[in-house]
């Protein structure tokens, strides 16, 4: 926008009332502003002042990853299938993946991330060791065929991406792929003015080892994570490991001992039952790991996570058990499973330690047991980390009671190791002339849900109000009046756009001031001029669009001030 | 390209032969040099040097397009199908669109190009007369499902296009923003440094009325058009109108005479068999309009244009007769038709003017019939323009014989009119307070298509060779050597960076100084800079890459002149 863009002619059409199926903010206010419409479900159109943004986003991160080396590519949207089914991807996407075929009958997908894709590229164009590492990168329209599509451009079916992909020869090579776009996605984020915590991420379903996500909190997140009030200890919910201390003495425990319990399948009605804590109590799911009945034990006050356990066990798969499967096994009584004397794997939480005393199921219907001790009355196969973490459990780190935090996924970076370069079979000829496996990075940053991410986060109760470096223009002037106004806001913005700013003039005709002036808060340009009762003088109102403050100054003073 | 881009490190593996499937000189040099690799049939990917040319051609795009008041936008390549039903595209475009169906069975399709969304847009954003005019535009990844996807980037099935829609109430709004757009595009192939004629064009399956092609000489093209070597005249092959002076005095003609021509089905065996010109006989051709057998007459040495034909009668349908036909109607004797006598219309060029006579068929097999004159015996129903222009052809224009070449369609603007705005309703509120149908005009730009062409008109036999504006980098620094050289080169490189030039630099190891300059030469940069033989004195080698011109100077001397 070097030249000076008039209101009366800007497709942005505002609008008072919050769209019908809005529930975010970002969604509200981007829609509301004119900077996005809907297309279709989850099918986005990007209005200028929308493009700016985007655009503002995508140059910060082209920036970015040139200064690491990653050199920029543009790989196509519309992929043949065959690379997806190598992978296995063609079918473990499901229903989130757009498929398609052509007019003689070949399948097609629309890409959803490009790992495959960039693994033939490299395995194409290089051959020795020599030629890596390398870091390739796109910014690029990315298909997810989401189920339930929401909160405008922050969960698209179509949406922008930067994905990168780092190719090195050795584990020590990813390590400092992976540090170097680490280190950028701090440099892209700080710059965009996002607020944003790193969090120890687990891998979901790309397979690998290390990953974190880049989190920028904020109330509209579909994430949920954990953050130290105390340190800069923050995680991904399902990352969080917590380091058990066992009881340092042992407790003499009296003998088990069984209670008529009737009436209480569930830990609440029990504890209320006995009076006891929840927390004395051993709850036990059963579970199929591989369709092996399991049970897993934690404290009666604590869910189990079924991602962590989900996690801990890949690659095998983890199921709920059904009303059938009670069916089969006579020996587990529902509502009241005990670990003591059961036939199956026993998979328990940590603070189910060894020489522990607690209230169970008895394996009897309407029964329960006391002083069931752990080590002495049941074994415990696998200790695993595997309940759901709480608001003010401690810190893994320093121990402080963590907080639980909504955020949204920004960034994800992610040691995928030799997963793709063994499908393919991407060797090059290493340094003793003998074929090595190349191991590679991926790594992602939503460009389009980074204009949602930021306007949830800096938007304020009268509209959105953009970080200067991606705002889609430098200033928002008001021609507050009539002719006299109208024509010294085009003088000032010509002359705001003379010294290299980019401007919008809000010039219309026949709009009052007031709509004016909510209009300009609403689209959350940083500064606004504002040229009013004063104008005969020659003095314009500066207004900060973020703090609200505002100073009468001379045309030429506003305009050093602005450029300054 | 800030910084120096390293040979040993860049994705541009280039290759000494040609791709196998490779027809034109674009597809194999831009895959040789190491631009583009095919990913799927018509679907290529974007290396870096080829992205980088493809961004410098968007970035002339831009800024013409903001210079005449264009707003950029982005609209979704995955579009409903509803709003392309409504327009009848959905049907019309036969195999040439991709279709698919979300999760939930919804009708979608890749977008070929979106008049339809940007008349719902505008619809949705402009409401008074007082918003328009506008132009809006956005460069995107477009669809087409090609039969034959070939020539590389030329004719790919996923491909970046700029196009834009203007939307005015009045036709001379139409006619002003129609001609903003020309001026802007005659800009841009300009400063893209393209070789390229307008003209004339027909309105194809967009329906609509002015429209102009800009087209770029080119071997590979799969254009026809005529050019007059006289004056600047230039057209489309199907857009070429002749006016005809008919003889001045009326010629006496003797009676129609029958003539016995056994075995003379074709212009060329009767010609022979009478020993007349082939100019003397009139040809018949039988089509259907609309279903209805219609002949359509031509002199014996030209032929038929069905595109022509089909323009002047559109929304009729045209289509050629089978053998069923001839079948059906025992009056019409295949190769033996002419105009006396028949009962279906008569449409003829405007050479068969009154009062002319002609050798043609006498409606019986193996017979012609001679001094058939029109207007006596038969009479023409409707006179077109309908034949295929011919080299040598006068011009419509001075006269002189036209020439015909072959181009590459990279631009094409088109007066739509209101087709669009008619299917969707699309009115503002006009200055007298009554609804006004708004008129469009749509605009495109074959970007990517752009880059082939470019690449088509300006290599030679060493290979690529970009117009400065568009190159991949400015210098290509070649280090032809050992460790001096390579050391040379790369402080060459650095200084020349620091200038704020582009500049790649060949420190590959192991790579002989030969393979080094045929790289260079095969990738185009307009300048090579060579750290050789005479490094130890701190000179390099300059040399023009598209004249060869070569100069010896010391590095400081190099350098600025490369920065003048």
């Amino acid at each position: 926008m070097s030249q000076v863009q008039r209101m009366s002619r800007l497709m942005a059409k505002t609008l008072r009332d919050d769209p019908a199926d809005a529930e975010t903010l970002s969604h509200k206010l981007l829609v509301r502003a004119g900077y996005v419409r809907r297309t279709s479900a989850g099918i986005w159109s990007w209005l200028p002042l929308g493009k700016k943004v985007l655009d503002n986003i995508s140059r910060v991160v082209r920036e970015e990853m040139d200064a690491i080396g990653a050199q920029e590519v543009l790989l196509p949207a519309l992929l043949p299938k065959e690379p997806y089914e190598a992978s296995g991807r063609w079918d473990e996407y499901g229903d989130l993946l757009f498929r398609l075929k052509d007019r003689k009958g070949a399948d097609y997908l629309l890409g959803p991330t490009h790992e495959e894709i960039f693994t033939q590229l490299v395995k194409d164009q290089c051959s020795s060791y020599k030629d890596l590492p390398v870091m390739l990168y796109q910014i690029q329209t990315k298909y997810r065929d989401e189920a339930r599509p929401r909160s405008g451009v922050l969960r698209g079916r179509e949406f922008q991406m930067k994905d990168s992909y780092s190719f090195d020869t050795t584990d020590e090579g990813l390590a400092e792929s992976y540090a170097l776009h680490r280190a950028a996605y701090q440099k892209i984020f700080a710059r965009i003015g996002l607020d944003f915590r790193i969090v120890s991420a687990v891998s979901g379903a790309m397979g690998g080892s290390a990953s974190e996500e880049f989190l920028a909190p904020a109330a509209a997140g579909e994430d949920t994570f954990v953050d130290c009030p105390n340190c800069d200890y923050a995680a991904n919910t399902e990352a969080v490991t917590f380091t058990f201390t066992p009881p340092a003495a042992a407790v003499e425990h009296g003998p088990v001992e069984e209670l008529d319990t009737p009436d209480t399948p569930t830990i609440e009605t029990l504890a209320a039952h006995l009076g006891v804590p929840a927390s004395a109590t051993l709850k036990n799911l059963l579970v199929k790991i591989d369709g092996e009945i399991t049970a897993v034990g934690v404290p009666g006050d604590r869910e189990v996570d079924l991602g962590k356990l989900g996690e801990h066990l890949a690659p095998a798969v983890v199921e709920v058990v059904t009303a059938e499967d009670f069916e089969e096994r006579p020996d587990l009584v529902r509502g009241y499973v005990g670990p003591q004397g059961l036939k199956i794997r026993y998979i328990a939480d940590p603070r189910i330690a060894t020489g522990t005393a607690w209230v169970t199921g008895a394996n009897k219907p309407d029964t329960h047991a006391r002083n069931v001790v752990a080590g002495r009355d049941f074994e415990v196969d696998d200790y695993l980390d595997v309940v759901v973490v709480e608001e003010g459990d401690p810190c893994p780190s320093c121990g402080a009671g963590l907080k639980l935090d909504r955020a949204i996924e920004i960034g994800h970076i992610f040691q995928l190791g030799r997963k793709y370069a063994d499908t393919f079979q991407l060797d090059v000829l290493g340094q003793q002339g003998k074929p090595v496996r190349v191991t590679m990075g991926s790594y992602g940053i939503g460009v389009s849900r980074a204009v949602a991410a930021l306007a949830e986060q800096s938007a304020d109760d009268k509209g959105l109000c953009w970080p200067r470096e991606i705002a889609p223009a430098d200033v928002h002037v008001v021609a507050a009046g009539k002719a006299l106004q109208t024509e010294l806001a085009l003088d000032v913005a010509e002359q705001l756009a003379a010294a290299g700013l980019r401007v919008l003039v809000d010039e219309r005709a026949g709009v009052s001031p007031g709509v004016k002036f909510t209009d300009a808060e609403l689209m959350g340009v940083p500064h606004i001029v504002v040229a009013g009762r004063r104008a005969a003088e020659g003095v314009v109102e500066l207004k900060d669009r973020r703090t609200g403050e505002k100073e009468e100054l001379p045309v030429a003073d506003a305009v050093a001030r602005l450029r300054a």
